[in-house]
């Protein structure tokens, strides 16, 4: 009871099933809710791209603005493409349940593993990059980044398994101030410099020698990075049942707005990180530096990094709806241990917040809290999911032919080729520096997924009461342990024979003769009762009772015995401890043996 | 099964009971093996007197030979006591056994308490002599010594455990060549110095200034510190059982033989640390320093070190018999937790062993390995044993009046006021320095032995038969959990209809839809049983089972309800981790409830 208290007090009272699906988003609503997970990204996608481009030496920084239209051209693309999805799949369609309803489970398989990969990651390099902003504006906090980040984790984690109730409004606050802060610095950084003239600073601090040449493999690493910037996208289409109706209107319009904001606002920061000519740097992020040169060291400033905080965390948050979901239904499906399937007294899917909190806070810790390392790991899985959901997409258009199906085929066919060029990019450009564990990591997902729904199905076979004729009819022996002859054997001695008329006592013989004394009131108190006694040679009790059980047991494959074990329990549970634990030890030694049932007969004691 | 080879390895196969009480002593061979407890703290007694006095400066070391002399007649007043003490009990007479015999239970239970701390403190002081023996000859180890002598501890209790049944040839082996070493090391000291005039070297690299001044309480302390000496004398009479018969000669023989070669060692090495001005020295031990003044640093020298080492290791494993044997005394009493007075596969009180080796590796831990930081808590309860014993002779030889007592009487009164006047001595000068620990632990062990007793008395005044009439008749319910209907539960309700005519299953339902099915299924399968839905709007199972299973309950106290709970065995145990664990979770629930007996019925898969 205690333990439930504690429960209660961190996770709060349990939440009638009926409470569930209370709250539906509208567009501005809508637009709140997944503008955290789409376009936080810009917090740090920037950073990427320059972080690969310096290698090449300060000089090839001014590659990221093409890298950085790029991208935009791949999020337009991309948009585009799961517009047609939502509407296809408007009772939600995650990357996982379109491909497999298009392509067969093995690649819907694919997609899931990529996907929880990339919540995972979502997670891990969302906090990183939040703690980032955070040890930019006070440097002081940097050395303890794997702490912060890791208890970050953990209190996001346990709002989740709350279960987030509040969300809309609570969200609808902070994102808006991003967009608007973001929107801010881009907008004054342009006017400041184009207009005011603001002047740009020599990047003397900063600067670095060249370590490799500037070719295209150099150039298509830094636009791997920066692609990153897209995920979070497929977030809208899962999420279509969670709009107000009319469903797919809204989840459409919210798409599209995203889209058109992430585009704004990162091509317009690399451009401006390009014209101040911002080197990263490993203590001050790129969006830390450039507003300090835009707003000064001031509020404005100060506000921008907050924010930026906020708004990462809030990411990571999101990944903690949508991993537990997508767990659910690989679960629903058996491809997942049944666990993940059932809904903790919050309404949450609390095994899957609690395995992600963990596993994202592993990387946090094991990449020591460094968001550059954990970028080659990343997005890997998410161009993976895009283009096996949009390559379902076309096969769909092309099986069932609706108005206009060439049209859609077309859109989403550019969308699967666009992410699947990325896809590749991606894996190659990233394969040394992390991707090859995604790699490992997501085919060795896919066959414990395929192992699991095995053994679901054998089991199920072997349970099914199809064409079962029943089982035949059983026989039954009772026997009674008994160590001493008290009260409380008595007890369990009468409710034996209560199962069954065949009840034996069974009784092991350490020293003689205390078995000519017990024999003796076994007389007077055992009921008719046979007494087996078994000799004991070797002072255990329990080798000459498995011994005499397995001559029972071989009497037929239709036997079963039942073994009823005297307890007393005293009034407190300490004195437990100063009663020897037989009972315990012969449970223990008889667990899931065939045929035999343990029942322990509780005494109590005052 | 794994288990149990890995136990087979480290503790040996079973012995079966006939095979204890094998290997009779001799006078030889008894002096061999009571020698290590006896003689063993020659090794460090000498250097706690000198470590005292030395705080008085170098000067005030002289007054180690009267002292050293002081404890050389209690020695000898304590031996012609214990003398008597064995006669009275042939059959082996613990401090305790007699003290309760002729006192009382409570001060039984003192001397029980005062001996188990002793027994612990033997081996944690002599582990660390042993450890400082080690590391004054091979001072490359000392900042090890802590490692070193939890891992000895460990090692001792491993043999114990064991059981060391090869004990008498080998003690004999060792024993003699510690008496001969020492003896040799005292001889050659005394004729090196007063015949060949070996000189005396100025003590100057130890010198020290005096922190305190010489006083009666500085000299009483120091006595106090070197009475750790007697230690041991009472194991002679607990073990009288264990000679060859005449017992009692033989057992009286050898403790006379101890005692004079015990006072020839200390008082002569006592001695000859005061004409070598032998000043204690952190790293190195006073006898080492003594051997190597005396031997030189040749092979001599590392052989006494290495006898060292291996006395004060065997004094800590003779404990390692006492401690176990008292508490299965005091266990059998009903003072202890049952399970100390059971033996395991060897012949041997495992929970004992086990037990004092981890408090005893807990001290040396926590003291730091230091000998010296030990000796405060050591010897007050011994001399406390003493004290209650020899009063108890006192008590016996007035009460009885056997031939003699008069004699016998004062014999044991000299024994008893001298070994209580030394009692008081090292309560008062040690109790600051850690004799308060040992104080207040002994109280609170006592307290802790009656309140055990207490329990134990009540439970079994509620278990007795005695005028017990039998338990009146009972009703009887059976439940059937069922979540899903399949061979399993079908298998579970065959078995509970062999219970019971009045079987019910209990359906938990979560949805709605769910429900319908299982009713159709049911009625096909329930054989004519009724099947009971109960809802569940916090989609728990637990709560509404547990609030019918109240409803049932209060329908009478001699009404049993069994809760069949079907659950189907996987092949792999693993594959448990894929099937939800509700079994487990209402069996917690349902622990201990006073009339409900919860049976799993394990249907098993291939």
């Amino acid at each position: 009871m205690n333990l439930n208290s504690l429960k209660k007090l961190l996770v709060g009272s349990p939440l009638a099933t009926a409470q569930a699906r209370h709250e539906r988003l509208g567009k501005a609503t809508g637009l709140a809710v997944f503008a955290s997970d789409n376009l936080s990204s810009v917090a740090y996608a920037t950073e990427e791209i320059l972080l690969i481009l310096v290698l090449a030496g300060t000089a090839a920084l001014t590659f990221a603005v093409p890298i950085g239209v790029a991208i935009g051209v791949v999020i337009a693309v991309v948009i585009s493409s799961y517009r047609q999805t939502i509407a296809a799949y408007p009772q939600g369609a995650s990357d996982y349940l379109v491909t497999k309803d298009n392509m067969g489970v093995y690649p819907g398989l694919t997609a899931g593993a990529a996907l929880l990969i990339d919540y995972t990651l979502t997670v891990a390099v969302s906090v990183s990059a939040a703690v980032a902003a955070l040890t930019s504006a006070l440097p002081a906090l940097y050395p303890y980044r794997v702490l912060i980040g890791v208890s970050l984790v953990g209190l996001i984690g346990f709002a989740n398994l709350r279960g987030i109730r509040e969300s809309a409004r609570f969200f609808a606050v902070w994102s808006y101030l991003f967009i608007g802060a973001y929107a801010l610095l881009t907008l004054y950084g342009f006017v400041a410099y184009a207009v005011w003239g603001l002047p740009v600073l020599p990047p003397a601090p900063h600067a670095r020698e060249a370590t490799e040449t500037l070719g295209v493999f150099l150039v298509l690493r830094a636009f791997a990075s920066g692609a990153v910037a897209l995920t979070g996208i497929e977030a809208v289409s899962d999420g279509v049942t969670a709009f107000k109706p009319p469903e797919v209107k809204n989840a459409q319009a919210v798409l599209v707005a995203l889209g058109l904001i992430m585009i704004a606002l990162f091509v317009g920061l690399t451009l401006l990180a390009s014209i101040h000519g911002i080197v990263p740097h490993v203590t001050e992020t790129v969006v830390s530096q450039l507003s300090r040169r835009i707003f000064g060291s001031g509020l404005l400033y100060y506000f921008v990094q907050a924010i930026s905080v906020i708004i990462l965390a809030l990411a990571a948050n999101t990944a903690f709806a949508d991993f537990p979901r997508l767990s659910y239904f690989m679960a629903r499906d058996g491809y997942l241990p049944r666990q993940f399937a059932s809904r903790g007294d919050r309404l949450v899917y609390s095994n899957g917040v609690i395995i992600l909190g963990l596993a994202s806070a592993a990387l946090i810790a094991v990449f020591d809290g460094s968001t550059h390392a954990l970028i080659p790991l990343y997005a890997l899985g998410v161009f993976t999911s895009f283009t096996l959901s949009q390559t379902s997409m076309v096969r769909r258009w092309i099986s069932r032919r609706p108005a206009g199906w060439r049209w859609r085929a077309a859109v989403s066919g550019l969308g699967a080729a666009t992410t699947g060029l990325v896809m590749v990019i991606v894996g190659v450009t990233k394969f040394v520096g992390g991707a090859w564990i995604v790699v490992i990591l997501g085919g060795l997902l896919i066959a414990h997924f395929a192992s699991i729904n095995r053994h679901y199905r054998q089991v199920a076979a072997q349970l099914s009461l199809d064409g079962f004729e029943g089982h035949p009819p059983m026989e039954h022996t009772v026997l009674v342990l008994v160590g001493d002859l008290h009260k409380g054997v008595i007890h369990a001695l009468q409710y034996a024979r209560m199962l069954s008329p065949s009840v034996k006592g069974v009784y092991v013989e350490l020293d003689p003769d205390k078995t000519r004394r017990l024999e003796e009131k076994w007389i007077k108190w055992g009921m008719g009762a046979p007494l087996v006694v078994l000799s004991s040679p070797y002072r255990s009790l329990l080798h000459p009772f498995l011994e005499y059980l397995g001559q029972l047991l071989a009497l037929g494959d239709n036997h079963m015995v039942t073994i009823v074990i005297p307890e007393f329990v005293p009034a407190r549970w300490w004195q437990h401890l100063l009663h020897n634990q037989t009972a315990l030890l012969i449970k223990g030694a008889l667990l899931f043996r065939k045929n035999v049932v343990v029942t322990n007969v509780p005494y109590h004691l005052r």
